[in-house]
């Protein structure tokens, strides 16, 4: 794999620190020729589901060979590893919390390496911001060319950590998801992608409606504007999940719906085989 | 014109989500020498007017042969075109829905073009993210050199999307403008340039004080420190709009002023002849 | 000492405005090759003291030879100087309004020019930006090359503003602090570093607790999960201050504790020779 000098940050961190800004620090001060580029900083704080679903949707939007710094890292300072995993021709680096659950599932032979190796970090490491004084300096020399084994020794995918990813619920009734992420628009994400009512029991023709709250949205859409201005819309996202959301709108706001609410899309089982 | 490798971004996606990010990531995907400038991301959710109002009093302090990408975007995915304009040695890239009204009208010969090449869009474009899908592979593509006829066949300025810019009415009595933006320091600002007054029929001698919501405020000054601590302040802003602004305060919390809201430029009427 | 083309940038602007973007513009238009990192524009509005404790915090992880534009700016427009500094090989640009406090005090021989080279600014200053109208273009000379003697005059550190830092105050009793800090995850910074501790009339062996709000705690930890889920802990953070956190929580929900509030180290009375 040809690598780039290309590092992108997702982190818990938010904006209103200099966090962010001392890991670029230490970046730039171990490799000068890095190019860094904010990827996401509006990760809630420790939430890994979220930091998961965030680098597995995005990271693909970045050439090949581009180095992906992942810090949602509850855990810091405890016994729990930091990861290198090399996949689909990308590189993250990451907690070993589960950060990385869908990246090591979902991509083909992954390669994954725990950090081991002392001379690859400053003198002086703080016990609470690993991101900016392992993950960084690891990244910065990986980006100079340093090859992956000189990390640290190989890893099973086995013994990494991986969370529960919510799963929808499929039935004779429909599919059951819930609510995984509301957009700044408003925007309403559930756990349902396109494939989930391909592969479920009843075909695309049966559908009967998407249900969230109070409310019932009839079809699914291609864009925002085959509504009307301040209507319901349904449809998959440039991610891949449905979307419920409001043409010119905020459809957290229209329909009071937080994560973690269920979302349902109806079937109608009279027209089951 | 020479162009350069700068993109600039301003968006209404905010920095919570990772659009941003994929946004980038899709411009260094297609040109690996392309420098991404954040202008602001800070527009408000489909807020047009603010939008344009950014790009313009904005784009003049980067190098000629900058390249801007512009997306508020409401319309995304419906028949709304796309366009690319050459103006004032710098190039925008907006969906045609007023966005870029202020560099229309106020410059010089604009050369515009609609985005009609399906040669320079990756094959799959999702119906609600043309920001990345669409207008950052064509940035990326101009900002390697692609010249802008590449683009796709040339619009007339009378063909594209003008929005109505809020006007001050212009009376005997003096100016009446209305409140068009509230920054993070609460400073307010009005429709309102000293281009206006010196526009008006009444000599700059004649005026009689600025008044908002229950405050009067005498004089327009050069700087915020030209009063005490904690006191009103009425000048023309860094971008040459008149500013209402408390000395080291909330100029917005201390007026309860909100946009929309009349700002009045006060003339004494028996000084007329 | 070997100069670098970083500029990094820390401010009180926010992110909502285009007041960032626009900076960077003059810095590019004036020096193409400058590379510009944000270190942080989460700094509270007019906040002096938190941009000293930022900037000093946060410098040393860039490469030497950086430059690093500082701008919260209540006095904007007025006579107050602008400053260069020179100090532990980093290269500091600040309005003199005791911004670069810590900076002055805790480096050693900082060399200080004041601004005053009208050749190096554009045509045109507004009386209310001068962060993008005056500090970014002397950074981005300086940044190009230009000597330290070319931006004008040396000035004497005794002429210049300090700002008064809250000091700890050391009894028998212990140490009385306050909070001078409250991060997005809710964890409380104290003025009370490692070496207050040592530097006390006590022997860390008397140690008694820390005592803020109605919460004791009863040792000083090294990093988050040495105390379970939800509880509080106390440590040293990343940049030698005392942390007052909860493990995967907020700590400043949880205590109800905010900047200005009292923090003590207690002290075991008793045990004093």
């Amino acid at each position: 794999m040809q690598s780039t000098n290309i590092i992108t940050l997702t982190t818990d961190f938010g904006l209103t620190d200099p966090f962010v800004g001392q890991m670029k620090g230490m970046l730039l001060s171990r490799n000068p020729e890095v190019r860094i580029i904010d990827l996401c900083h509006g990760i809630p704080a420790h939430d890994i589901l979220t930091g998961a679903m965030t680098i597995h949707t995005s990271y693909d939007y970045f050439p090949s060979g581009s180095f992906h710094l992942v810090v949602v890292d509850p855990g810091v300072g405890s016994q729990r590893k930091i990861l290198v995993v090399a996949a689909d021709n990308h590189i993250f680096i990451a907690p070993d919390n589960g950060l990385l659950t869908l990246i090591l599932q979902e991509c083909a032979n992954p390669v994954i390496h725990r950090v081991d190796n002392p001379s690859l970090l400053p003198s002086k490491i703080s016990g609470t911001f690993h991101g900016r004084d392992i993950m960084a300096p690891v990244a910065a020399a990986l980006a100079g060319g340093m090859p992956l084994d000189q990390v640290g020794p190989t890893e099973n995918i086995s013994s990494c950590v991986h969370i529960e990813l919510p799963e929808p619920i499929i039935s004779k009734a429909g599919i059951e998801g819930r609510v995984t992420n509301v957009d700044h628009f408003g925007n309403i994400r559930a756990n349902i992608t396109s494939g989930d009512l391909s592969k479920s029991l009843f075909q695309i023709v049966c559908f009967n409606g998407i249900r969230i709250k109070k409310h019932q949205i009839n079809c699914i859409s291609n864009t925002y504007s085959d509504v009307p201005p301040g209507s319901l819309v349904a449809l998959f996202d440039s991610s891949g999940y449905l979307e419920i959301s409001v043409n010119q709108g905020d459809a957290a706001r229209k329909t009071g719906c937080r994560i973690g609410d269920p979302v349902y899309v109806l079937m109608e089982s009279d027209n089951i085989a």
